[in-house]
């Protein structure tokens, strides 16, 4: 490791590599709890070339790579599972062009997502992929992840607004997929290959994004319904209705109670459920669907249909529901934030498997989500040091990522799979769609130099029978 | 091969297998000039098992399998290069399911474009891609192709509306990736991969497709232009407006001239250049926009705006743009569709420098296309049996290439690489990024059978050295 450290000295400067044990501590874990291992040496590249000679080094020692953006995966993507050299983009961070005229903005990976949505908004412009984690994020870790947000259901998630990546391949040489093109079928699409990818295939240098025009006026509410089932049928007629609104957000009770505990917004917390609402558009447009949208929620009986007044009030309102999970993490010692996912239509069920499974092993679990994608985030609150109980946990999510499945759905819809979820992936591809994706990762990483331990596990958990979905 | 023939009888009856001089004559081209070779055998397999049977005998006997849609393939991509069995989908062309509350269409590879779009409509929902071609291509074939159209700068192209696929690998295995999902991150994107693969790496037996619910109104305008120059500013100016209109078309003087004479519709004739431009929503959001439209074009000049007052008119208008192949077509004995596509803010770069080639090498080019994409269609209008003018044609569209490569765009926008533009595929990505793509291909389809001589060819044509761009 030593002659290793001293190379990447050479490559990135003193300066830029880091190996002191608090260094390695600091970087020796993510946002997922129960999962941590000690890095070698972390080091911060200048620019692409640096990039390209540091994979190149760790090639010549087959060393693992595990690139990092700000840590905030929840699915232990980004822990250095294995040790080997995490690589920070805290130099690549700049913002490289807008590109007003062909609607594209390209950016080095170690920029903020926040930073992105405020610059391409001052100028009029819109880059819809909005994390909960948008504020700390990176754009490099949510091209990895293919991040999701509050505004998918309309307007889809990162891999949507991809054009065109520069990437390092795990030999070290350079690649560049797509271009500002609006349509390119020059071969495979490497660039949807590589978002989402999780690290494993290539660590992405540059990205140029499709931008679209900023929607002139948007609305939010929060309706409140007495029972889950009504707030699941609501979503189900809204989107019936032909109606897709930017937002279509579920909160369980116990979500709303820790929320209004913590902010103190106002939130109701005598009802099961709220739904956060929001549309844009053209104002004719917006206020035409929003009156459809209120009329549901009063056929479902909701309770109440607070609209936002004002910008401040809305933002009251969607702040609520994007502090959620630090919200819930106040309650215990242990916050597991999970993703399954199903179609639509199928919420409703999902909720009350869920609701079924926490009481059947005893166990406190939240939910909250993006109700109109089916991408439920019922969130654990635990605690690590009691192993009895997470053994319980741990049960219970393997039961939830079953129900998913059997409903048609998936074990991870925005958050990746990680080392947390690698021994389940089989159970929603397959043998043969492991297989598949396990000749793509060796053919490309022969290796397995880049973030291993990752997405592909050692062995599969055994599945579950499930008599009652 | 007889025994091949043998089990392929076995597997999909008597009656589903042709090798007669005709049949293998019938099924020896597509839509691309200068293409041609005689397979050995076509079978039409009647479900997605005797697919996996027949790819499993074709493995046995490593011959090339070529899975055939219309045949409306422009880059000779369903050619059978090197012999083998061309597999039809005549048999699997019945539309599954359409899921209103989840808002899919899941449908075999066989059914007709245009019939999964008129089947949505009735419905009030909407299935956006519309290549040229729908009235004949299969939806297998634009799955394959990742195809696009003229709603495609709103909308995008097929890649965007494929959420799941059933598929069958080469080695006989059956896969399922996505499903009616809005968000799924579990592991690598095989739908985007196999999405426009152009059957090198599977076989799509199934697909569920997003729908979106169908814009209540629409415009549809013919804006005429002294000069290609006022044209061209005239696109980027209305995006420049954040405007997006579904449709922004753009046909040059020639291809105005062949589609009167084809059709006379009463066409402007008289111009260098009409852009059609078409605009669907919500009424007023409409209207604004087109008044917006409407100035710019004023604003560039523009000689008359036609606005079609009915949905007949607007039917003419957009059937115009839509036959403009088939018009051409009547010129010269072969006609030659090129597909070069660039940044949209490169679209009056690239069209001055197709005027350029094509009098350097004294052929005949007429352009139209996706101006909105930068997806232009220069078309050139020649002979096959003078080979003296096919030498200068093939020089011209080689130079093409380059040009787009060179002003930041690629060499197919939405036709595929096929067996025509696989000597050029290395222009646009370079050695790493083919090297890539060589290497996912090797490792799903080790011993080549998929469609060979596809998209990566025995030798990369010998790049121009440009020194006017």
């Amino acid at each position: 490791m030593d002659a290793l450290i001293k190379e990447m000295e050479a490559i990135c400067g003193k300066e830029n590599v880091q190996y002191s044990n608090a260094a390695k501590l600091a970087y020796s874990y993510d946002a997922t709890a129960n999962f941590q291992h000690l890095p070698d040496v972390i080091v911060s590249p200048r620019n692409t070339e640096e990039v390209a000679e540091v994979v190149k080094v760790c090639a010549k020692y087959k060393t693992p790579i595990i690139p990092r953006g700000s840590g905030t995966n929840l699915a232990a993507g980004t822990t250095p599972t294995s040790g080997g050299v995490v690589v920070l983009f805290k130099h690549m961070n700049k913002i490289i062009e807008l590109d007003e005229e062909n609607l594209t903005i390209t950016v080095q990976p170690g920029v903020i997502t926040k930073t992105i949505i405020d610059y391409v908004e001052e100028n009029h412009l819109f880059y819809p992929p909005d994390p909960s984690s948008l504020k700390i994020s990176t754009i490099g870790g949510n091209i990895s992840e293919n991040s999701g947000g509050l505004r998918g259901l309309k307007y889809g998630v990162t891999k949507d607004y991809v054009l065109g990546l520069e990437a390092v391949l795990p030999n070290g040489e350079i690649i560049r997929t797509g271009g500002k093109l609006a349509k390119d079928v020059a071969g495979y699409d490497l660039t949807s290959l590589l978002v989402g990818s999780e690290g494993t295939l290539a660590i992405v240098t540059e990205a140029t994004l499709k931008l679209i025009p900023k929607p002139p006026y948007k609305e939010t509410i929060l309706a409140m319904f007495k029972t889950l089932e009504q707030a699941a049928q609501t979503v189900s007629a809204i989107l019936a209705a032909k109606i897709i609104p930017t937002t279509l957000e579920f909160m369980d009770q116990g979500t709303l109670q820790v929320i209004e505990d913590y902010k103190q917004i106002g939130l109701p917390t005598d009802c099961e459920a709220v739904l956060l609402i929001e549309q844009d558009g053209v104002e004719e447009a917006v206020k035409r669907d929003m009156d459809v949208i209120y009329q549901v929620c009063q056929d479902f009986s909701a309770i109440n249909v607070q609209k936002a007044e004002t910008e401040e009030e809305a933002e009251d309102l969607r702040s609520g529901r994007r502090d959620a999970l630090s919200a819930l993490a106040r309650l215990r010692p242990t916050t597991i934030l999970e993703d399954a996912t199903v179609p639509r239509s199928a919420i409703a069920p999902m909720v009350r498997e869920i609701t079924r499974i926490a009481e059947k092993y005893d166990v406190t679990i939240r939910t909250f989500g993006h109700a109109g994608d089916g991408n439920l985030h019922p969130t654990c609150l635990t605690d690590l040091r009691d192993k009895e109980e997470m053994e319980r946990v741990e049960q219970a999510l393997a039961e939830i990522f079953d129900a998913a499945i059997q409903l048609g759905g998936t074990i991870t819809g925005e958050h990746g799979v990680g080392e947390m979820k690698a021994p389940y992936l089989e159970w929603k591809l397959g043998k043969a769609g492991i297989g598949l994706m396990k000749s793509i990762k060796q053919s490309i990483d022969p290796d397995n130099i880049m973030n291993p331990g990752k997405m592909f596990a050692k062995s599969t958990k055994e599945r579950l029978v499930m008599s009652n979905v």
